[in-house]
């Protein structure tokens, strides 16, 4: 294609944090021209609408509007949407693929950062170490009172969802021999296979791992996958992560569940966020907190755009993207 | 050799916490004999000189006594010493290699240990989930003060000692991309190369890395190694790590350095154990206090006695250890 014509839909305060100087300054070295929102908030689909006719292009993040067909009637030049974020479905529905507009996401170097927050949180709960500290502090060495901390060495993981960051989390898990089982009705036994983990029922996966982290997407048939009976399911000291999002799990069950102090839990993603500050997971034992985290520290945040002029760039220069989202893979996506 | 006549000095209740049944019914079915010390503390050295006449194996652990010459006379039998700990200077002094015993201890296996832990601490600080949950916890909501949540993908990570936990951790950081760099004088190039790191020395390690981690011995040469000058050098919004010894660093000139709240540190050993109650780093920021606790969670202590039998198996049958300690090795050994 030739020089991309570029609208940047996105906000100039969340351009801000989700750009550098550096990808800035490429942007526009890239870009014949760029268009940018001043504003403090993302355009709506009219807003776009009065401003999208040359561009080829349109680099959108959160809060960005649906690009359906009305929107892309008065859209004849655009071949690209790349979106600095990951969830794609409600942006780009199935009418920009019919018209042969390609969509990439940043969902897999979202994926990166949420892998590398799941093993955070899982050492540190298998460990204790906020425990230990705590202890420390309040001056009593080594009693943590009735629980133990324990290791990831040699224990059996348990995936549910083998999503971009269920596969992420797997290279990370690999040093630690531990047994990684896989509940995702999408996976085939090929993909297991050529993965090194084994398919397991749900029930199966949440009876016997002694971790377990959620990374799945939600689908009508995924909301509350975790209910009452899952959690009952997990075993005495095992830890349970989700980290994806809360519409996963039924939040009232799995408090009633916690409050047995039965098993670790670290949960970074709330019905409702901010958190109310009367919820009765903030008074818990056994139970980690982060505020919605996982995905993106800082500096991971300030690379969005350049992960996105990755892709620019290699659709410009007649490239495969790396991240293109297609017309099938949206059923099963986030 | 035929089949051992194994003399247990260990204490009883320490021997309870280093073994299950399982491992101490394979004991008794491995040896022609055992004798175990059933009083509350590892035998001295005329308790042992008593008892060690027809014995071909030792099963040692914390708070053994040394093998010199005089013991090693009252033990013509004796073939081997499994020492079920690590440190193991104080116990096999050069004598016990000239007389040809041999030795083997579970430092590799506590290793796997500090290194998992290493990694919990680290990415624990890395990502501050212990500040997020707290902050949450006092009604705020992604608020942490003036610190950042960073990640450990594609940073520098500096190792201090190429000994067993530094090499055990060597793997478990791969998956994350980081540059690897290690200081160590008795590391070779050759070593160095087949490792896949880049020797540096301690200086530049302490000055260009995004966390440094120590896992060096105590010897005359490394005591203090970790002074004011070298603290000094570390990047703002580093992590550092000491969970091998406390004599490694100067404490207090890491109590001024960390007083400036300008990186994070994670300790899990210090000079007087439990650590005194008014001890200034219980009321600092940016720090992570474990009690000593990395190599050893109560399951992998539980395995220490197994660790051994495997040894004293393999060398029943005339088989390779897998952990032999050799004299020219305790030179440069804890």
């Amino acid at each position: 294609m030739p020089t991309p014509r570029v609208l940047v839909t996105v906000e100039r305060p969340l351009f801000q944090r989700i750009s550098t100087s550096e990808s800035r300054a490429r942007l526009e070295r890239l870009a014949e021209s760029v268009t940018f929102n001043g504003g403090d908030r993302a355009w709506d689909a009219a807003e776009v609408r009065e401003r999208i006719g040359g561009a080829t292009a349109v680099l959108a993040s959160w809060g960005s509007c649906a690009y359906d067909d009305r929107l892309l009637e008065a859209a004849p030049a655009l071949e690209i949407i790349c979106y600095a974020a990951g969830t794609i479905r409600s942006v780009a529905p199935p009418a920009v693929f019919e018209r042969g507009v390609r969509v990439t996401h940043a969902a897999d170097f979202i994926a990166l950062g949420v892998a590398e927050h799941t093993l955070a949180v899982v050492l540190g709960l298998l460990r204790r170490t906020g425990d230990f500290d705590a202890a420390m502090r309040a001056g009593r060495w080594r009693d943590i009172g009735p629980v133990v901390d324990r290791e990831l060495f040699g224990k059996r993981y348990g995936i549910v969802g083998a999503s971009k960051v269920g596969r992420r989390l797997i290279p990370l898990l690999r040093p630690f021999d531990v047994e990684i089982v896989v509940a995702d009705p999408y996976l085939t036994e090929n993909d297991a296979q050529r993965l090194g983990v084994r398919k397991l029922a749900l029930p199966d996966l949440m009876r016997t791992s002694d971790v377990i982290s959620i990374h799945a997407p939600v689908l009508p048939s995924t909301h509350h996958m975790i209910d009452a009976e899952m959690l009952a399911l997990i075993k005495d000291e095992a830890v349970l992560v989700n980290n994806a999002r809360a519409a996963l799990v039924d939040t009232e069950a799995l408090v009633a569940e916690l409050a047995k102090e039965r098993f670790d839990c670290a949960l970074d993603v709330f019905d409702e966020e901010p958190l109310p500050p009367d919820h009765p997971l903030l008074g818990m034992r056994r139970v980690l907190l982060t505020p919605h985290v996982a995905g993106l520290t800082p500096e991971r945040r300030a690379r969005l755009t350049d992960a996105m002029l990755d892709e620019l760039e290699r659709h410009a220069n007649g490239l495969p993207l790396r991240h293109e989202v297609t017309v099938d893979q949206l059923e099963s996506m986030a």
